[in-house]
């Protein structure tokens, strides 16, 4: 069961108010059950999809981490007053559509300058990123199906394949969100896996683009995407009007439990934003004012 | 020879004023030379790439047509009065990523009743658009990396083979605006080369993202996308901010002459900014608030 005073449900200092309280554990229970109702049902003897994740798992209390009331990430919180500390949480990112090689240069020397987590780009440079990053300690991530996540699965897993080819170190996608909206569960699954298989064993992110979705399909979303095997979830893409938010960051926490991480992304331009997403329960920082906010200062919006 | 009276260039009744001298010859001829120029100097003898495409042309005279004095598509505009007549003209559009199931059905049926020319859709959906519009006169075609043309060209492409699979019959890819942008013309030449290759004879679409582009990129963008083969150069994908202008309908028109297409798209809402479109040298449409413009009402805002 979800504890209210959970330390990720606002306990962890400092604990801004929006988070507290945010989660409501009924509604999170109500359609997790609903959504291993829905995938059980197709859980055939023999289904390969399913083997190994979903049956696996011995219920609700499972795929709820044996109850969010552990913190698997504190590791990753920043010393406190050292703004570079917050770096080794943060995806460095650039997913413009009008970024050049040379701006992607720019990015990389950044991430290998500040010891950025990560750069994350599109599948079209992160052949090029991952050359650029050769012997640093910032990893090469892309996003695929991106922003819109409506493109079909198998080349949702064709992108993903050719970028794990090309040298990407982790996959951030997007989810189906019209199959999620549709309450189309078993295809929003059977999209994730598909990915998460060719990944051949990187970490996938799914990104359930929060601001457009209800409460009820943020709880579904997360509990799919841990289903299916995702080593995140990730709150927006950028690109959808809204991002992440300290509530819904505590709401996808509380879904998923500490097993898998939370990726914060989109509009989080301070060192004050980031501290308030990682005290929301996220271990991912999605920016690209990532320099800003290893220096102080305040990022523009960009992508 | 482009001709300022030509009938591409605002002289097709009726002629709204804004497209009359919103094409710089000069500057056609200049962007047109170096793209030509730049490809040249990698046409190898032997590469694969180039044969049948651009070696084959005689320079710049066959780039821009003949002289792009002829109107290839006449055919295509609407009765005067009849509203209904521009159907055909219209790429009946639904590519927001929360649309359901629910939804493309109700396009397809629309797109039965009212005799569009197709219904264009995310690659997750061109499956059951084929399914839906089969028997009737409205083609099934998809967009590919979409909305920001940022994916690896295998990757594309791959998209695009599914895509022909599932049943697409028109592709409407979105061209690499990065390397546009950064004057890597090789590049973007082989990626809308690799996706009309894919395409396997299916006509392919090229969207520009004109509100992203100088006058000098849009050239550029549409004399590689005829070079490569491309059968129409399209101006948005609706999600950049910017839509449609009558003048970059004809600047485009302009570069790529009467061979190949022009699609209008973004912001075109109602049967006036349709009639607007085609007598700026547009020869087809692409706009969601369809039923609208046929019944002659205004459409919202929308994917």
């Amino acid at each position: 069961m979800l504890r209210p005073n959970s330390p990720l449900l606002g306990g962890r200092a400092p604990a801004p108010t929006p988070t507290r309280g945010a989660v409501d554990p009924a509604l999170v229970e109500r359609v997790v059950a609903r959504v291993q109702e829905e995938l059980q049902l197709r859980a055939v003897p023999g289904n390969p999809a399913l083997r190994g994740t979903w049956q696996d798992q011995s219920g609700l209390q499972r795929l709820l981490g044996g109850g969010a009331d552990r913190v698997g990430t504190a590791g990753a919180l920043p010393a406190g007053g050292d703004l570079r500390g917050l770096a080794r949480a943060i995806d460095h990112t650039l997913l413009s559509p009008t970024a050049t090689r040379k701006d992607i240069v720019r990015v990389c020397e950044e991430a290998r300058a500040h010891s950025f987590y990560s750069v994350c780009v599109n599948t079209t440079w992160i052949g090029l990123v991952a050359q650029l990053l050769a012997g640093s300690r910032a990893l090469p991530i892309c996003v695929v199906g991106f922003p819109l996540g409506a493109m079909a699965t198998p080349s949702k897993a064709a992108e993903t394949r050719q970028a794990i080819a090309d040298g990407a170190a982790e996959i951030d996608m997007v989810i189906n969100i019209g199959w999620l909206k549709g309450g189309d569960y078993d295809a929003v699954f059977d999209d994730i896996r598909a990915v998460v298989e060719a990944a051949q064993g990187r970490p996938v992110k799914v990104i359930l683009e929060t601001s457009l979705l209800s409460r009820e399909e943020k709880v579904a979303g997360s509990a799919l995407s841990k289903a299916a095997g995702a080593a995140f979830v990730k709150t927006s893409t950028g690109f959808a009007g809204g991002g992440a938010t300290a509530e819904d960051v505590a709401l996808m926490r509380a879904v998923v439990g500490p097993d898998i991480g939370v990726k914060a992304s989109g509009g989080v331009r301070t060192a004050d934003d980031v501290q308030k997403m990682l005290a929301a329960g996220a271990d991912r920082i999605g920016a690209s004012a990532s320099v800003a906010i290893v220096t102080g200062g305040t990022g523009k919006g960009a992508y």
